[in-house]
């Protein structure tokens, strides 16, 4: 069976790891044929030959969002997680709207156009989260207004398209569960995780003895609302006072779930390509506790590779793409004998990953 | 850095699918470029373009031990663990011959010609097993002779080399311990597994609660009286009598230690890349309690993969490799709550895969 992905990023690649020791094939299409999953996939291919793409392809699946609508008119028929929850996903203010619509718990946000940028913030308290509607991830496109004043520069960095303002969470930490379906409607939840973010990235989770059943609910929910085949993560805040509001989702593999690779029973990539080929899914249990730190920014001379491998449990996964500032180069996966012992071993990646990071 | 494997089998496969994480390129030589550690390989060479692969490698590692003696010429000068290791293991004389030497426990052995293999033989009670030099693996070259007429048969299959005659071991069962060493001289020991052979074919294999102490004691002696700079398997069996006495070694990624990939700590596969290229040795402690059930003589289509799949803990890794009688094919990898729990799931997979096999 051949499996295309659209993007050829660090979510693709592994998946593509993870999808080989299934017996699949794995075509990619990508804006450019260098990328981490071309090196490893059977065939690799550019937006141009996106027909000769489908051709091959037995079922799509993407680890995306920002894939050209074009493309996805072409490999739609064939996408799973379906295209329509891609370009849900794709608009923030769409996904925003459709949450609370149907009830889910979302911060409290209007939407502006660049005209009416500073009435909508007037609605709320400052500060006040401006994002911009197509951009946005990894904290792209997306502002902490403190000062009224400061509206001027977002609206001249997007002098066209919408905002989402939203009143600013004053959150006591952030998590994230991640679901899987398959089109038989059968669904496995991952146990939740707790995530650490600084400017708007990642920078590392781990496993909880805490249950969240509520975050459970609404997870298993919104993939059976969104008729999810494959993946969903959902990001919540958990505010001072006790409540869940949901702060975004993703239709795909994503990188809290990264620590699943080596934490899991079964990895959130292993479960996507069981999903959607039609195979039974895996177990979501843990083996033990784990946790995930990012490498920002860093080229490999730059990761003191001999520190992190001398952590007993720590994994490194490197996705061999070029240094940029603030870019995902890699990670690395931690497992530990209990939930002490895995933040012990994060604090110590993070003195040895972060200690020179200005982000 | 550039690692080059010797051999493009399914040892590569998965050590290429765990080196790239570490962000290593990878170059295979193998007599055929179509082999699965081609497919996910940087670069693959064949036979003859050996000096073109040799230029291009910083260093150099082996995957199975039948590599023409003219390949290793070229290649010894970059190559761990050391071709002297190696053409020691190549012939099952010189093997059982230097073990004796230095003191090691091996079963009664006696070595023979073509002309006096019945002489040999008379030196110790029927049955004896006898063993062709430079054949043997998977049973090949390797038979258990109860009549003496049957000799006849062996020098008919092999008229020219040694044989190995070695007095029957009537065990209770065999272990297999896994040792892996730096060139600093930094040595870790796998947890020992039982193994479980049919007809000179690993079956299955799982952890156990037992120490082995005495195992331990002879894999880290060994590993060090060898130089090795990787991997060192050795195979034991465990005499009625509680005796322990070495089967065989190997100096490279081993069958019984594929489990590793999803039940340790660090993989067999990791911990020899991170060996061979000077990094530190990462744990090889247990996750969980785990196993290991190769997939035999089966297409893709006649293993049950929803069945495989279905059980709780179970990872599928399959080759990519044609179809053969006795071929392996693949493995399932198994980790589960406890000892009882990855027995009961590997004697599930043994119904699924075994049902019909006739080897």
């Amino acid at each position: 069976m051949r499996i295309g992905i659209l993007g050829g990023g660090q979510l693709g690649w592994m998946t593509i790891l993870e999808g080989r020791k299934l017996g699949f094939e794995f075509l990619v299409l990508d804006k450019s044929t260098s990328s981490p999953a071309c090196k490893i996939s059977d065939l690799c291919f550019d937006y141009e030959k996106v027909d000769e793409f489908v051709k091959l392809c037995d079922v799509i699946t993407y680890e995306f969002e920002h894939i050209p609508d074009e493309v996805l008119e072409k490999t739609s028929y064939l996408t799973l997680p379906s295209v329509e929850v891609l370009k849900l996903k794709k608009s923030k203010v769409e996904e925003k709207v459709f949450l609370r619509k149907r009830g889910y718990p979302v911060p409290n946000f209007t939407v502006a156009t660049n005209e009416d940028l500073e009435r909508a913030a007037d609605m709320f308290e400052l500060p006040v989260v401006v994002k911009s509607e197509s951009l946005g991830y990894d904290g792209k496109g997306q502002y902490l207004i403190k000062e009224k004043g400061k509206l001027k520069d977002v609206k001249s960095n997007h002098p066209q398209g919408r905002f989402l303002v939203e009143e600013f969470v004053d959150f006591d930490f952030e998590l994230s569960i991640i679901g899987v379906r398959n089109a038989k409607g059968e669904a496995l939840i991952y146990p939740p995780t707790i995530n650490h973010h600084e400017e708007g990235i990642l920078i590392y989770n781990k496993s909880t003895d805490l249950a969240f059943p509520e975050a459970k609910e609404i997870t298993k929910s919104l993939i059976e609302e969104l008729n999810i085949v494959g993946l969903l993560c959902v990001e919540f805040f958990y505010t001072k006072d006790g409540k869940l509001l949901i702060n975004e989702i993703a239709p795909r593999a994503h990188n809290t779930g990264h620590y699943t690779l080596d934490g899991s029973y079964t990895s959130q990539f292993e479960n996507l390509i069981r999903a959607i080929t039609g195979l039974p899914l895996g177990s979501t249990k843990l083996k033990s506790p784990s946790g995930m730190i990012n490498i920002i920014g860093k080229s490999y001379e730059e990761m003191d590779i001999r520190k992190v491998l001398s952590v007993d449990g720590a994994k490194l996964y490197w996705y061999g793409k070029e240094k940029r500032y603030r870019r995902k180069m890699g990670h690395v996966n931690v497992v530990g004998s209990s939930q002490e012992d895995v933040e012990r071993k994060l604090e110590y990646l993070y003195d040895v990953l972060f200690e020179s990071l200005k982000c």
